[in-house]
């Protein structure tokens, strides 16, 4: 049998990423082009077909050997309804039936999925999760996305709510978050929430190493907590320390609801390196219970930011396993 | 043709429940008979196979009409080994492969899973989920246990951990749970709880009306903590509303993991009545978030001490299509 392939596109804010794979999840090319919000909806949909046409014949291959494209979109979305409906991000985008709009345009099958599980996926089928059926991805960004996989079986949930892990809630009555709960791990563990809580405290009073940025003008970002938590400032250490910790305390959560046998950890927060795998498995340990030994590996993904157009390919390359386009 | 019938057996530490259903979960009979754990190993695993038997003689029905037998044990078990490895409460039950053993003993094939997955599952194919494909279930006893179901498939997870939702940290550094792990769920939300809770409090010195029945001797149990609570007792209320509180949390929880259509509660603490639902729906309505509107109904179970050994039947049946035993 020939080769099969599929067309997997990250849709951004700014840039979508798009590629082409074959069933082994090789990629067989890939590149990125502005998403053109500006310009509108109409525009947004023809970048986006014009990239998948682009990437079949950068790709070398004829129409007739590509199974599909699959899309990943910021939420809230529709896989069942392949409906974008109003991601934050993407305002001209509100309410459009993408999956049939790529397919028209396309010639070509078409799957939407959201952008988190579609890179949650990625990892599964070509990443730190490709040799196993049960795995949980936080992704630590701007915010705290999640991606759970069952046995092999992305989890979707009845309202297509499901694996929003940054809003477990870690801390009843805590930080507020833009969702409107309180406690959420996205208030704690994000990049946004870690520079934010270190200027917030600052502002009030608190000690820090980085007080001198913000007198300057200069806006705090993890990576400036990150330095100051190991040059010893108590104020970055202790935020710091919360990120792991409440992070630890949600991968305790997931032992006891999905358990899988990895937990994967994507997005800007794991170029922190070596140093926060290493304080949240010992958070980990801490916190977890002591009957049985069920407590899955931690681990880095391994794909970077080309999990999403991988993992968009793949959710093409399972819709047409399951025939659940 | 013929109409199938299905084995269902709630193994507990003093009783078995057990019977007959047919495949669209009528019950044709049901009778409950002593384990006699204090006879040792041989003699349960006799008692066991005794009521599939008895089931099935009771029923009316040939053994040729019956597809299997379920068998609901306490944990920790594994399905996949068929194995009871080692439940707090059937000690001499240490290491049996009870499916192989029943199997062998009454020529049906058999099929073993865990007490709270096996009562979630009874109330997912014949009780309050039976319409919906997505389901979580708490069950509110001693301690709390969980089940999940996702698009109509018990999630039992990589380590056949899943779904332990009374391990749910709910207040991080809270009370010791004897899971070793602090501030779980069922640490706060378990009828033995709520009840050691008010007992601690009164012994460090609280006022309470129910005072005078420690004074006597007398324990206090939760059906005294809720009537106290009813009579405006500040202590057993605010104990009482903590409970509801971190349970409602939880399911905020997993809302935002598996993304349930519904939420079902069970065990003896629904006992308390509506009242009980409305303080959990009303903590659950303030602490979920206000993006979008998929939080699930949360509703009580309808099968009361009879999942069990429904859902054991249930199992059968879903590992005789599933070919999973």
């Amino acid at each position: 049998m020939a080769t099969r392939y599929y067309v997997g596109i990250d849709l951004g804010g700014t840039n979508l990423k798009a590629g082409l794979l074959d069933e082994s999840a090789k990629v067989v090319c890939k590149f990125s082009m502005p998403t053109g919000v500006e310009k509108g909806r109409d525009h947004v949909v023809g970048q986006i077909a014009a990239a998948a046409e682009r990437a079949v014949r950068d790709g070398g291959v004829s129409k007739g050997q590509v199974v599909g494209v699959g899309i990943g979109s910021p939420g809230p979305m529709s896989h069942k309804k392949g409906l974008v409906i109003n991601p934050g991000n993407l305002p001209c985008m509100r309410n459009t039936p993408l999956r049939d709009l790529i397919a028209s345009k396309t010639g070509l099958r078409a799957t939407l999925e959201n952008d988190a599980n579609a890179a949650a996926w990625g990892e599964f089928w070509a990443g730190a999760g490709k040799d196993i059926r049960d795995m949980v991805m936080f992704t630590l960004g701007t915010g705290v996305g999640g991606g759970v996989i069952v046995d092999g079986v992305l989890l979707r949930g009845c309202f297509e709510g499901g694996a929003e892990l940054g809003h477990i809630i870690v801390q009843p009555g805590g930080r507020r978050c833009s969702c409107g709960q309180r406690g959420c791990l996205e208030a704690y563990s994000s990049a946004s929430n870690v520079a934010a809580r270190v200027t917030e405290e600052i502002r009030l009073g608190a000690a820090s190493s980085l007080e001198s940025m913000l007198h300057r003008g200069e806006p705090i970002r993890t990576e400036h907590v990150v330095a100051a938590a190991r040059a010893g400032d108590a104020l970055a250490s202790d935020v710091w320390d919360d990120a792991c910790r409440y992070l630890a305390q949600a991968i305790v959560v997931m032992q006891h609801t999905s358990n899988p046998q990895r937990v994967v950890l994507a997005g800007g927060m794991i170029n922190a390196g070596e140093s926060l795998l290493t304080a949240i498995r010992a958070h980990f340990r801490r916190l977890t219970w002591k009957l049985v030994d069920d407590g899955p590996e931690i681990m880095f993904a391994t794909l970077g930011d080309d999990a999403g157009f991988i993992g968009a390919a793949g959710c093409a390359r399972y819709a047409d396993e399951t025939g659940d386009w």
